[in-house]
């Protein structure tokens, strides 16, 4: 029997965003970007060879469609070509939490799908080289290989080989906290990569807000080492703040905050004004995201629960870095 | 018997943003911005001279405070300057909207008062001369002197004489209307000169923004021209979004936009996906306003109605400029 290796990744939530490209076939970022590993948000991926030379792909109970499955067998193709085996590959992946709403599922997949990857294929890989694989499947999977804090480098090289991410922090660094507003658990109109590369060609914030990336990534490493939540808060906030307004000024305008997420924003100004270092950030998704303190969570999370247009929240703590092992069989 | 002058000026909506200044003393604007003037949204201004030097304000029936009462002596101080009359004003002034809520109460105000001081202390100007009387006031005061479709040029000189507003069409040129949606009738956080220089100071989008401000209006007056609501909408939604982006950008971030304001954007979107053409903007302030031709008002204005966080609805049609005469006495 086929050996099969189960694969775990976190989500993460970039404080300081990735947002924009260098390099569009490789994933290479324009600027730095600054992020915590997140549990309980994960993907869990078992992955086995099979008997010929096609893969099998699972979302859950379900077999994937071609537009899936062969961008899965794409990215498996630079771990068979690296291995030398050119091996048909079974993979089942489960996300605990709901796809392509803008909750990051790709990093945590992809960072599944790479670590689980190398294993199987026998690859020997360091951290550094892990990341820059993951990066490869999806830009912001390299930062989800990592423990805890984590800086995801810009990189100078064309083929990208220094472009990965690396922990700042372990886990236990620092116990702070994201809460996860849930508004809505349909697709997102547009995927990220169209926004970012839309941005990019269309909008003439984008040079600025590249410009304005870099240095708000070294301060937000700065905080983290330093532990100052009203520091790297206020550059997580800016930064969210930044990006969307850079996207806005797309022609056309490409606007993925909605109103409940955009009223969050508001809800954590009012917090500080309580007293509560609670800090707003949000993806290229509805979806926003609190940043507080451990001691600050309970009070944060209910505000956020009782708030009009929030259907669940979740708590979210920092997490460890993307683990592989072998087990007996798949079940 | 004083003689009375009563003053009439309405309000106006900017579809190319006026935001950033190049002077502040003279309210002198970074780049050009475009408007149309508004009916209903008017101030009524009744002037006549007191006995005295001191001046006397009346907002409807309060005596004003000093600090407003004193912006408005200042101001006057250049109408006693250019007839050599240096006397007192008694002021009555009344808006027919709510002020201060983001709805340019200052605009129709100061196109009122200079209208009104004008023809009282015997002035004979030109309408650019008013324009740029109006806008030492308060910059929008410029546009809210003229008729129907208004640009507001930017002017080089320093002494600001050539940055005055026309009609670049009378009001019965299109008929388009705006319906402002009111979402909340209390002050603004902050005003929008502060926003304005924090912007300019503050924000890395500050040059781009000017930049692509002035390609806007270029094309917005080809589009009020040509009659094309497409292409003036996309203009008008661009520079709204694009204005707010910039502030959002700004360190520490300014946030106009509240979660209604932003969710009558996408209202706007999905009209247009049913093939009506109505197109957002939004100004300093949390009112979302609705740009559209009269054939598709009646379907928007109940839309906007039955819309989440509306608590009402002005219905605005395009208005001519301020008038000023005399009237028997004050009623």
């Amino acid at each position: 029997m086929e050996k099969t290796v189960e694969a775990r990744a976190h989500a993460n939530v970039a404080l300081v965003k990735y947002f924009g490209k260098r390099d569009l076939a490789l994933n290479l970022p324009a600027a730095p970007s600054v992020s915590i590993t997140l549990s309980p948000l994960n993907t869990v991926t078992r992955m086995s060879f099979t008997d010929n030379d096609s893969d099998e792909i699972w979302l859950g109970d379900t077999l994937a469609d071609s537009k899936f499955s062969t961008r899965i067998s794409n990215y498996l193709y630079i771990f068979r070509e690296l291995s030398g085996e050119h091996r048909g590959v079974r993979i089942s992946t489960q996300n605990n939490f709901p796809t392509a709403a803008g909750l990051a599922s790709s990093a945590s997949g992809f960072a599944a799908l790479a670590k689980g990857a190398a294993r199987l294929f026998g690859l020997n890989l360091s951290e550094a080289e892990m990341s820059a694989l993951a990066r490869r499947g999806s830009g912001s999977a390299a930062r989800s290989i990592c423990d805890g804090f984590v800086v995801w480098h810009r990189g100078e090289k064309a083929d990208g080989s220094d472009s990965f991410a690396q922990s700042i922090a372990p886990a236990n660094h620092w116990d702070v906290r994201v809460l996860v507003g849930v508004t809505t658990t349909g697709p997102k109109d547009i995927g990220s990569t169209f926004a970012m590369e839309r941005t990019r060609l269309l909008s003439p914030y984008y040079q600025p807000w590249i410009q304005t990336t870099h240095v708000n990534a070294a301060e937000a490493v700065d905080a983290i080492e330093q532990k100052d939540i009203e520091k790297l808060g206020e550059i997580t906030e800016y930064s969210a703040l930044a990006m969307h307004g850079a996207m806005m000024a797309t022609e056309p305008p490409i606007v993925f905050l909605k109103g409940t997420t955009l009223d969050v924003f508001h809800l954590t100004r009012q917090l500080r004004k309580e007293g509560i270092g609670a800090y707003f950030t949000c993806d290229a998704g509805p979806q926003p995201k609190v940043l507080c303190e451990a001691k600050d969570v309970m009070t944060v999370e209910q505000r956020l629960r009782e708030f009009p247009g929030i259907l669940d929240v979740i708590h979210c703590s920092v997490a460890t870095g993307a683990t592989a092992h072998f087990i007996d069989h798949e079940s």
